[in-house]
Order: structure tokens, then C-alpha cells, then sequence
């Protein structure tokens, strides 16, 4: 089970690969929020988004021998990504699964990191015993997209970073609100924070009608959601949260805030106006929640993730139609 | 005259003010360049360009009882912001000289930072002759944008932190092309490296049918554009190089680059797409240069500025056009 020790481990080997994000702000955005607005732009990570960390700490983590056998991975999106890279720079092999429906440039980004995409037919084939049959096969290591306790340890380096750099501001108490799908960087940082902000508080945000953290939180058993597709938000889309990563947040995290897509839709605008920043809608949600749901949170501060940016250029224009 | 002791000292005084951008990067921009791309995004300092760190710089180098009467600027762009972000910070008057017929968005930033802005109409009235009445007037001092050691200072912090990052990366020896208008940026960032990165040499990049800077360089005298306006890389259009900065840029830069609009418009979509960065089209030539003008770049890496991200929502959305 992933702990504070394990965090700071996977902080070590992180260190001089991980891009250090800072914590950036702007007037306007306090302006809108009436309170301070701190956003950790995780979108500048390598490959656009948070998921490097935990694929680079869990790869890292393997012992030699089982590293150089491979690494799999079930994703067309940021995790693939992260895990991709991570493996590319040990120079092992890397096989990621992935509907053959999945976006060309997701595939083809994939595979510029170096990874090996096999595609399965959603209709027709079992995904798992794809991937089972290939790991029997050449020896390859899953790497888990959340639920897995090397990945919440790179993810919690987030909170490591949030931790030193709200000390930095004299900020004692606020709460951090994180985009959550399956929960590995709500609860990474819920367990960094504990350790070493005790007045910073995690909470998960979600997009509306994907609320499963929220629900599962609330009534204190893991709740499910009922549709798995149709948000804008997919990147943050997972059926329920980890059997890993809900004790962790159900122990640390306050309430859960949901946002719609519209809010993450005008929050993504926000961002590249006053920040410069592209984030996904997924990754906007956190700060559509400090900006209008600022009824809902505590303090006279804000700290929000920006969980990535990975976002194609025609919903990037949608968002950019709501500022004229 | 701006010199390296001045750029240091610029730095002590900027210190936890501005913020420290990193060198980004990205294996995709590097296989469109053919060699490895650093991208410094200036696009991130506060108020979305380079120009707070002159204004900042120059503001906070008076002495407190000429600064307590306050500042002024003629600037519809950029340095306005810059300023007046930095005199509100110092709690002094700023007033910000700009034509009625500026878009409404930049007016109402630079009043939301704090500064009072004083209207002309260009067709009647003489912006010089009434900055002139109110300094006079009001005791304020003019920041100028570029010609002024102390912002050229300033902007030279750029050029320290890109030595000290650059010899992190191991790297000697390399071109740093600078987005350039009335060469503030570029002779500060020259002058740093003089002194901390022999290796790296500065050269201004510049919009095509406003190379200004690039011609005066090639004919050893300063070169007038012929036109100033009808660029969308407007925030670094300036009649000609500074009086102060063409000696600096003369005796220490390599030669210039142009660039087209539409190399602008398409470096802009990479960096919003490679690294999730908003860069308005003037401050997206270095990187346009990099991407596209390979042949005339000298080394196995280059150094690029992305100087601001100031860009309205229709223009970003054309450049985004270019991906689809």
C-alpha cells in the first residue's frame, strides 16, 4: 500500500526527468473566484499530462530483470502515453492496448514514444485476454493505470511539489481540488498532503453524470457510474474508483464537486487567456470548480491540478468560441 | 549602458517576483526541426509575456521618491502590462498612454492591474505632447519599452536563466533566436550570454517585411521598416532597433531570420499542440524559425524564446485551423 515513504522513493527517482510544475496564478482568475486561485499546470508535464509520473515511478520501481522483459499497458489516452515514454527511456519494451477505434493521432503518438499498439476489435475481441496472452507470452509487467501502488506514489509527487510550494507562500490552510477519474493523483496528493501540509485538503472533482468518487465518498461504499462514454471529459472517465486508491481518499479527502462540461468548457477559455496554458476538458474541470463553484469550497485560497492538456484542436476552438 | 553587473543586479531585484521559467521540450518538435528544440516560454511570466521583467526592473531601480510619483508608458500591447503590474505592486501611480481606438480587452486589462489609461485620438492629437503635459505635470517618469538600460537589464534575466539551464544540459554550443522587436529582449538576453554562456549566441527573429533588425545587422547601420502596421505579429513591430540596443545586438548577435506569418501561425499550433502553450504570433517566430528555417541554424540544439502568449481567441483559433 502506497505511503508517504514510498511517495518520497518515487520523488528520488523522479528527480531530473519529471518536470518540477510550479504554481502560477493570475488577478483575473482571483477576480472570478473572489479568492486566490494557485494552479499546478500538470499539462506541462512530459507527454501533456500528470500520467509520466506514475508510469515513469512504477517502470523505474521494477527490479532490472523483470524491467528489461517489458512493460503492458490498457490505454489510448495519457496513461499510454506516460508509460510509453517511461519505458522508452530505459530503453525496454513497451506494448500498449487499444481499441482500433481509438483516434489516429492518439496511435500515432503512442508509437512515436516507442511503443509497440496492439489494436483490438471492441466488438469482437476480450481485451484482457489480449493482454494477458501477450504478457504469458514475452514476460511483459502491467502497469496499471490507477490502481496500483508505484503509480499513486508518482502521482502523490504532485503533492510533494504543492506541499513545498504553499509553505513558500505562507499558505497554512486550502483546500486542492484535483481532477479525479479512478482517483491515483487525488489520492497520491491526499497522502502527500497528509504528510506534509496538514492544512491542505484533497478533493476530487468530476464532471457531471461521472460522479463516482462524489457518490462513492458520500455514502462511504464505491459507488459506480452508469455510462462509461459521451463526456468531453473522457481522459477522467473510469467506471469507479480503485480498490486502492477510494480507502486512501475516503480517509483524507473532503467532499467531492462536480462540474459541467460547459464550466470545464469556459474553464479551459480561462486558462488560455489568462494563464497560457492548454488544458484538456478533463484536465479543467479543478479549475472550473474554484472559478464557479466557489460556494462549495473553503478558504481564502484555492489550490487546483491542471491534470493535462492533451486536447485536439477542434474542442480547443469549441472552448475558445465561449470567450467571444 | 546596460552591462552584465546590471543584469545581475536586475536579477536580485526581480527575485521572487518574476517567475522562473524552465526550458521546455518535446521529442515530436525535435523531429520536426531535425535537431533537439528548448523552448523557454516567456508566454508563462506574469502578465503573459517577457515585458515584466523590464518594466519590473526599471520600476523598481528608481529611487522610492521619484517612484512614489509614479510612471508612465505609451504602450497598447505588451509593456503595458508589464509596467503597470509592476508600479501596482509598488503601490505607485502608473499611467498607461494609449489610442482610443486600441482593442477594448487591452484597455481593460491594463486598467484592471491598476493603471489609469489616458485615451489620444491618433488622427488629432500628439501622444508625445500629451505624455509629455502629464509628466510634467504629475512628476511621473516614462518607462520606455526597449531604448532604456535598465529594462534592457531586465530582459536580460532571460538570457542568465538560459546559461544557467542550459549548462545543466550539458549544452556548449548553440543558437538562442530571440523574437525581436525593438531588440530589447534580444540585446539583454546577448549581453547575459556574453558573460555567462560564451558558447550560445543570440539572433533575432523577425516577421517577414518587418526584418528592421535583421537588415541593420547585414548593412552595419540601423534599417527603418517601411510599414508598421498589417502584422499579425504586431507585439513585435517597432519602426527600427533601439539606439541603445542596435550597438549590443551589432557587436554580440548572429545574423537574423524572418519568418512568414504563416510559419508563425503554424509554430503557434505546435506549441499549443508539442507543449500545451498558448504564444501569440509574434512571440511564436523563434520557435517558427527553429521548426522551419533549419538551414540557416547552425548545431545539433537550439535555444528559442516563445516572448508572450497575448493573443485574442479568433487569432489562436485561425493558427489551430492549420492542425485540422
Amino acid at each position: 500500500m502506497t505511503d508517504i515513504t514510498m511517495i518520497r522513493a518515487a520523488q528520488a527517482r523522479l528527480d531530473g526527468h519529471a518536470r518540477r510544475t510550479p504554481l502560477l496564478s493570475s488577478p483575473f482568475l482571483d477576480e472570478i473566484a473572489g479568492r486566490h486561485v494557485y494552479v499546478k499546470p500538470e499539462c506541462l508535464q512530459h507527454t501533456g499530462s500528470f500520467k509520466y509520473r506514475g508510469g515513469r515511478s512504477a517502470v523505474s520501481a521494477l527490479d532490472p530483470e523483470t524491467r528489461a522483459r517489458g512493460v503492458i499497458a490498457f490505454s489510448s489516452g495519457n496513461h499510454a502515453q506516460g508509460v510509453a515514454l517511461a519505458a522508452q527511456q530505459f530503453g525496454v519494451p513497451c506494448v500498449i492496448i487499444m481499441p482500433a477505434d481509438a483516434p489516429r493521432l492518439k496511435i500515432d503518438n503512442t508509437r512515436a514514444l516507442g511503443a509497440e499498439v496492439a489494436l483490438y476489435d471492441r466488438a469482437h475481441e476480450d481485451r484482457d485476454a489480449l493482454g494477458a496472452a501477450l504478457s504469458a507470452a514475452r514476460g511483459l509487467t502491467l502497469i496499471k493505470p490507477f490502481d496500483e501502488p508505484q503509480v499513486i506514489a508518482g502521482q502523490g509527487t504532485v503533492g510533494l511539489e504543492i506541499a513545498e510550494d504553499a509553505r513558500a507562500l505562507g499558505l497554512e490552510t486550502a483546500d486542492v481540488l484535483v481532477c479525479c477519474g479512478g482517483g491515483g493523483l487525488t489520492s497520491g496528493i491526499a497522502l502527500a498532503l497528509e504528510a506534509e501540509a496538514k492544512g491542505l485538503r484533497a478533493r476530487p472533482v468530476e464532471p457531471e453524470d461521472f460522479d463516482d468518487t462524489a457518490r462513492s465518498l458520500a455514502s462511504g461504499e464505491i459507488q459506480r457510474n452508469t455510462r462509461l462514454s459521451g463526456s468531453l471529459c473522457d481522459a477522467i472517465i473510469t467506471p469507479q474508483p480503485g480498490d486502492l486508491t477510494f480507502p486512501i481518499m475516503s480517509r483524507l479527502c473532503g467532499p467531492g464537486i462536480t462540474v459541467s462540461e460547459d464550466e470545464a468548457l469556459r474553464a479551459m477559455a480561462h486558462a488560455f487567456q489568462r494563464l497560457k496554458l492548454v488544458a484538456e476538458p478533463g484536465g479543467a474541470v479543478a479549475l472550473a470548480a474554484a472559478l464557479f463553484h466557489g460556494d462549495e469550497i473553503e478558504g481564502d485560497a484555492v489550490i487546483v491540478t491542471i491534470s493535462g492538456g492533451n486536447v485536439d484542436a477542434a474542442t480547443f476552438r469549441t472552448a475558445l468560441g465561449l470567450l467571444e
